[in-house]
C-alpha cells in the first residue's frame, strides 16, 4: 500500500495524549528490548525482501493464486530460517508471521505436526533416517488422522494397517468412503507422504490406532503412488492458501519399520509389543493446544488494532448536534465494543505465556518419568485453549463489525483474521468437548477434596468453603475479583459433581449421568478457566510500575468486570454479590472506558505490529485508511477490463430481450 | 450433488419417531396449503430448469466465475419472473431463493432500492419516463448512497450536486476521495445508471441530501460516461458474485429533471421548494428494515436445518464406553446449541410476519396522510432489524461450529450462509445506531408515561408499575415468560430515563448525557426488541392445535427460557425472580430440550427448503452427506491437474535447493 509519509491528524493526536511509554509494554510483551529488538530485526528483514519480490496483495488473489504465492513465500520463508540458523521457535515464528500473516501455507503440518510426531514417536533409527529428508524437504509430509466420517474420536477411525508377516509389510486400506482421510493441510498437493494414523491389525488382532509413516506421492515425478487417489478438498471458509486435503489407500504396502516404534513395536512374526503407557501415544497434541492460546490472542490483538486505529480515523454521526462528526472512539457503544477486546488480547497474551511456561515445567518432569502432573497439564491445556479460541474468535468479529461496511471488505483484513483464528474452536479438539475433558478433571478434583485428600495447587480453590459474599467494592481490588471468579467456578463445579452424585445415586449409569449434566459440567469447565485466566492476568498486571501500572490495572478490572457483568447471574444467584454490588460493577465498568479512553491507542501500538503483518487498509500506523481503500479497489480483477466479456454473454443479452419483448420508446446512449 | 436414492437411516427414523405432521406446519409457514403448493411448483420450476443449463456448484467456482454465473442465473430469474407474471413480493422470493440462494446478484439493487426509491421519490411525470425503461432493463441502475468516508449519517455525505441555472443543469461532483461513493450493490460493472444521494447547493445555498438519476455508463457500449470513474471495490468476506463498487463523478451534468422532486423541487431559475415534512424523504428504509427480519430468520432456519440433519447423522464418540458412536444429537451440549437455534428462527419467522402486517397497516395510514404512528413504525422496525440481525448472526455461526471441521468446507453451504446474513447487522443503519434510534422513542414514552400521557398499543408494558416479583413457576406459563420479559424492558427503560434525568438536572447537555448512557440506552432497547419477540412468538404458538401445540410451545418455552438464563443477572438483580425460579428455569431448559428431541428434524424439515435452497452436502433431505462431501472435493480447482504448474514454479526448486545445501544421503523416487 501507498504510504503519503504523514500521519492522519487524529490518530497523531492520540498517541500524543497517551499517559505511559508504550515502547516499555511492548518489551514486556516480547520479553525486554532485546529481545524485542531481534523481533523487529527479523520481521523488517522478511518484509524488505518480499517486498523486493512484487508479490500481489493477498486479498486481491484467487484461491489458486494465493496457493500459488504461499509456495513462493514459503521457500523463502524456509530458505532464509535455515541460512539465519533460526532454532528459537517463538524468532521462527516472528519471522514467518511478517511474512505469511494469519496465512495458513502449504508446508506448515510439515514443519509442525509431520516433523514433530516423527521425533516424538520414532524410534532413534527411524529419527536418523527421516528426518534429515524431512528437514532437507525431501520429503514433505503431514499429519493424516482424521477422516470424512470420523474427527477427534481416535477409535472411531476406519483406515486399516494389516500387518502380512509374509513380506514383513503393512497393507494400509481405505475399506470405506467415510474412511478416506480428510483436512489434513498439505495433503492435496504439496505432501509427497505422510503420518497415517490406522487401526492396527496382527495375526488375526486389533490393536488399535497406531502411526504409520506413508509414502502418497513419487519423490521425482511428484504422481501418486500405485493405490493412493489423492486431492484437494476444494473452497473452504478461508484457509485458501493451504491445501488441505483427502486420501484414498487401496493395499498400499509399506515396509515394517515404517511403523513409528518408540512406544509400540510390531516384530517380524507379527508379535505385538505394547506401549508402557496410553498416554504417550497421544501426548504431542498437548503442545499444540498450548500454543494455541497465544497464536489466537495474537489474531485477537491485531484485529483490535485495526479497529482501534481506524475509530480514532474515522468521524462519524455528531454526538452534539451541529458541532460536526466525531471520531467513533469517543461512542460509548463502541468503547463498550472495543476496549473489553484489547483486554481480553493482553489477558490472553498472559495466559498463553503462563501455559507455555507451565508445560515446559511438566513435560521436564514427564521426560524424568513422573507422570502425575499430566492429567493436570492436559485439563489446563485443553479447557484453555477451549476458552480462549471462543474469546478471540468472537472477540474477532466484535472488531470487524465495530469497523462498519469496511469491516466486510477483504481489505480491512479483519475476514483473513477471523477465518484464520475461528478454526482453532474445532481443530486439535472440538471446544464442547475440550471443557468437558476440563470438568471431568475438575470433578475428580472436587470428589478428593471431599474425601479431604490432597489436590494440586491450581485446584485449591475447590477446598474454600461454599457460601458467603464477596468484599467487592468500588476499588475494584484485583485479588477480590479473582476471588469472585473463583467462588463462581467452585460453586459451579460443586453444584455439578452434586448433581452427578444424585443421578448414580438414584441408579443411573455413570455415562448417563454425566451426559445429562454436560451442559453444566461444560459451564463449570469454562467458568474455571475464565478464573484461571483472570487470576494470569492480574498476577501479569501487578508486575507493572510507574506509569504503566495503573492503565494495565485499569485494562485487567476492565476484563474482569466485562466477565462478571456478561454472566452476572453466575454472581447474583448464591447471594455472593448483591444487588448493589451489581449495580456498582455496571457503573465502574463504564468509568473504566472512560478511564482508559486516552489510552487504547497507545496500547494496541505496543502490540508492535508492522503494517505488513496487519495487512489492513483500516489498521495503518499512519491512519491513510481511505487512500489505501481506494488503492485496493483499483486492483480488483473486475476491472482489469471495463466491460467484461461477461456483460457481452449474459447481460446484454438479456436487456435486449427485454427491451424488445416490452417494445420500449427509442432511447439513444444517453438518457 | 448425485443422490443415491435411498435416505440415511439415521435420519429416516428421525422422521418416523416424531409426534407430529410437519406438512401441517409446514402450511403455517407458508400461510396454507395453496400458497405452499405455489411455492412448492416455482421452486420446482426454477431448480429443473437451473438443473438442464448445467451450472457449476456455486462453492467451486472463482469470484470471477461466481459474478459470472450470477449474471446468467439473474437472466433466467427476471425473465421467467416476467413470464410467470410473478406480482406478489413473497411468489417473487421463493421464486428467486431457489435460483440463487444467498447470493447476491448484480441486479439486486436494480429490482428493489433502484426502481423503489424512484417509485418513491419521482413525480408522475418521471416515473412515466424512468420506470419503463428500469424495469426493461434499458436502464439497469442502483442506489448510491453511502461513500469511501461516510456512512449512515447522511449529513456526513460529501457528494455535491449544484444547480447552475444557466444550462438548467446540476453539476454532480466528489470533491475528495472520501467522497467517492462506495459499496453500492451492481456499481462496479453492472449497472448503467443510478440514484445518487448528494449535498443540494442552488443560488449559492446548501439544501442538504437529496436524490438524482445519473447516468454513468453508455447505454449502448457501456462504456463509462466522461467525468465517470467507476469500478469494482474488489473481494469482501463473501458477496462475490455481486460487483459492490465505488464511482467518482468529476463535473457530471444532469439535467434539471433529474433530480427527483415529488416531495421536493428546484425551479428554473433555481427556486428551491422544501418538502412538506423532512420524514418523507427518508421513507424508504423502513420497508427493507422490516423485511429483513424474515431474511435473516430464513437464514437461521436453513442453518439449523443443515446441522440438525447432520448431527442425526454424524456418529462420533460414544456415551457408554464400548457401546458404540452415537449419534451427536444425542449429546446434550449439542442438543443445548442447537435447539434455542431451532426456537429462534421460529421467533424470527412470526416475528418477521408480524413486523411486515404492522408496517401495511401503519403505511396504509400514512398514506392517508396520518402520520402519528411513523415514529412507533421507526422505532420498531429499526431496533427488531438490529436484534434479528444479531440473533441469525450469531446463531448461523453457532450451527456452523456445531458440525466440526466440515462445518468450515464451503461444502457445508454454512460459511456461505454466514456471509449473506452477517452484513444485514450493518447495512441499512449499523445495529448498535438502530438500538439507540428504539432507546430513544422508549425513553420519550417512558417521559409520556411518567407525565400520565397516553402511549401506543405496543408500549403500555411501560405503565406496568415497577418492582413486585414473578410468579413463574415449573409449568413455564407463556404469559409469565413474555411478563418476565417485559418486566426487563421496562425496568432497563426506566433506570436509563432516570440516569438520564438525573444527570441533565445535574447540568451535563442532554447530547453528553446520552452519550455517557448509551450502554444502558441499548441495553434497554435490546430487551424491548427481545420482549417483542418472545411476545409475538407466544401469540404465535397459541394459535396451534392438536399435536402440533404442545410441540410448539416447548419450542416457545425454550426460545424464552434460553434468553432469561442467558440473561440471569437482569431477572435477579431487581428480585424479579428468585434464585430458586433461577435454579428451577435452568433445570427445565435442560428438560426442554429432552422434550424436543424426538422432533427436531420435523421442525427443520418442515421449513420445507429444496436440497437445492440449502445448496449443503451436509443438510442434505437423504443423509447422504460423505458421498457428497466427497463428489465436492473431486470438483476442485486443485484437482485439475495432478501436478501443478505451482509444482514445478515454486515447491521443486525449493526442495532441490535444500537437498544440494544438506549433502542428503541420495534417496529414490520411493522411500
Amino acid at each position: 500500500m501507498a504510504s503519503t509519509g504523514s500521519v492522519n491528524p487524529d490518530l497523531a493526536k492520540e498517541r500524543q495524549k497517551s499517559t505511559f511509554n508504550n515502547e516499555e509494554l511492548t518489551y514486556f510483551l516480547y520479553g525486554g528490548p532485546e529481545n524485542t529488538k531481534r523481533k523487529r530485526y527479523l520481521q523488517n528483514l522478511a518484509i524488505q525482501d518480499l517486498s523486493k519480490m512484487k508479490l500481489k496483495q493477498y486479498a486481491t488473489l484467487s484461491r489458486e493464486e494465493q496457493y500459488e504465492q504461499e509456495l513462493q513465500k514459503s521457500a523463502y520463508c524456509f530458505t532464509m530460517q535455515k541460512k539465519l540458523e533460526l532454532n528459537n521457535p517463538l524468532e521462527r515464528f516472528y519471522f514467518r508471521e511478517a511474512i505469511m500473516p494469519h496465512e495458513p501455507a502449504p508446508y506448515h503440518l510439515h514443519n509442525s505436526m509431520f516433523i514433530d510426531t516423527i521425533n516424538k514417536m520414532a524410534t532413534e533409527e527411524q529419527k536418523e533416517k527421516w528426518i534429515p529428508l524431512a528437514e532437507s524437504y525431501r520429503l514433505v509430509g503431514t499429519y493424516a488422522q482424521t477422516e470424512l466420517g470420523h474427527g477427534s474420536f481416535l477409535r472411531g477411525l476406519e483406515t486399516t494397517a494389516t500387518y502380512d508377516p509374509r513380506t514383513k509389510e503393512f497393507v494400509i486400506n481405505s475399506p470405506t468412503i467415510t474412511a478416506t482421510k480428510y483436512w489434513p493441510g498439505g495433503l492435496g498437493k504439496t505432501a509427497n507422504c505422510c503420518v497415517v494414523m490406522a487401526q492396527l491389525e496382527s495375526n488375526g488382532r486389533k490393536l488399535g490406532m497406531h502411526s504409520f509413516l506413508v509414502q502418497i506421492r513419487d519423490l521425482d515425478t511428484h504422481q501418486p503412488l500405485p493405490g493412493v487417489t489423492v486431492g484437494d478438498i476444494g473452497n473452504k471458509f478461508g484457509y485458501a492458501g493451504i491445501d488441505n486435503g483427502f486420501l484414498r489407500l487401496n493395499n498400499v504396502r509399506i515396509p515394517r519399520e515404517n511403523m513409528l516404534m518408540k512406544h509400540t513395536k510390531i516384530l517380524e512374526d507379527g508379535t505385538y509389543i505394547k506401549p508402557k503407557s496410553e498416554r504417550l501415544i497421544y501426548g504431542a497434541m498437548t503442545f499444540v493446544r498450548a500454543a494455541i492460546v497465544g497464536d489466537v490472542g495474537r489474531g485477537l490483538a491485531k484485529a483490535a488494532t485495526i479497529a482501534v486505529r481506524y475509530s480514532a480515523v474515522r468521524r462519524q454521526s455528531e454526538i452534539q448536534p451541529g458541532a460536526g462528526e466525531v471520531q467513533v472512539l469517543d461512542f460509548q457503544t463502541q468503547q463498550f465494543r472495543l476496549f473489553p477486546q484489547i483486554a481480553n488480547a493482553y489477558a490472553l497474551l498472559a495466559a498463553g505465556r503462563d501455559m507455555l511456561l507451565f508445560y515446559m515445567k511438566i513435560t521436564a518432569q514427564i521426560d524424568k518419568g513422573a507422570l502425575e502432573e499430566l492429567p493436570q497439564l492436559h485439563a489446563l491445556s485443553a479447557g484453555l485453549k477451549a476458552v480462549s479460541s471462543w474469546v478471540a474468535s468472537e472477540g474477532v468479529e466484535v472488531c470487524r463489525l465495530a469497523c462498519g461496511g469496511h469491516g466486510y471488505s477483504e481489505a480491512s483484513g479483519l475476514p483473513k483474521i477471523y477465518v484464520d483464528v475461528t478454526p482453532a474452536c474445532t481443530y486439535e479438539g472440538e471446544n464442547n468437548v475440550m471443557v468437558l475433558q476440563t470438568a471431568r478433571y475438575l470433578i475428580k478434583c472436587c470428589n478428593a477434596v471431599q474425601q479431604g485428600e490432597q489436590v494440586p495447587s491450581l485446584m485449591k480453590f475447590l477446598q474454600s468453603p461454599p457460601g458467603g459474599s464477596s468484599t467487592l467494592d468500588v476499588r475494584l481490588n484485583l485479588p477480590d475479583l479473582v476471588a469472585a471468579f473463583e467462588h463462581r467456578a467452585a460453586r459451579m463445579t460443586r453444584e455439578a459433581a452434586q448433581k452427578l452424585q444424585t443421578a448414580t445415586s438414584q441408579g443411573k449409569p455413570a455415562h448417563q449421568a454425566w451426559n445429562a449434566n454436560a451442559v453444566e459440567l461444560a459451564a463449570a469447565g469454562k467458568a474455571f478457566m475464565e478464573s484461571y485466566i483472570v487470576r494470569v492476568f492480574a498476577e501479569n498486571v501487578s508486575k507493572f510500575k510507574g506509569q504503566l501500572q495503573p492503565v494495565m490495572m485499569a485494562l485487567c478490572r476492565l476484563h474482569a468486570v466485562t466477565g462478571m457483568t456478561q454472566n452476572l447471574g453466575d454472581f447474583l444467584k448464591d447471594g455472593y454479590i448483591s444487588s448493589q454490588q451489581a449495580a456498582m460493577l455496571q457503573q465502574r465498568l463504564l468509568d473504566l472506558l472512560t478511564e482508559l479512553r486516552p489510552n487504547v491507542v497507545a496500547l494496541v501500538d505496543a502490540f508492535d505490529f508492522p503494517d505488513a503483518v496487519l495487512d489492513s487498509a483500516l489498521g495503518r500506523w499512519d491512519g491513510q485508511v481511505y487512500e489505501a481503500l481506494y488503492d485496493y479497489s483499483l486492483r480488483s480483477k473486475l476491472n482489469e477490463k471495463q466491460v467484461l466479456d461477461a456483460y457481452y454473454k449474459y447481460q446484454r443479452p438479456f436487456m435486449e430481450s427485454q427491451w424488445q419483448k416490452n417494445s420500449q420508446p427509442s432511447v439513444t446512449s444517453r438518457l
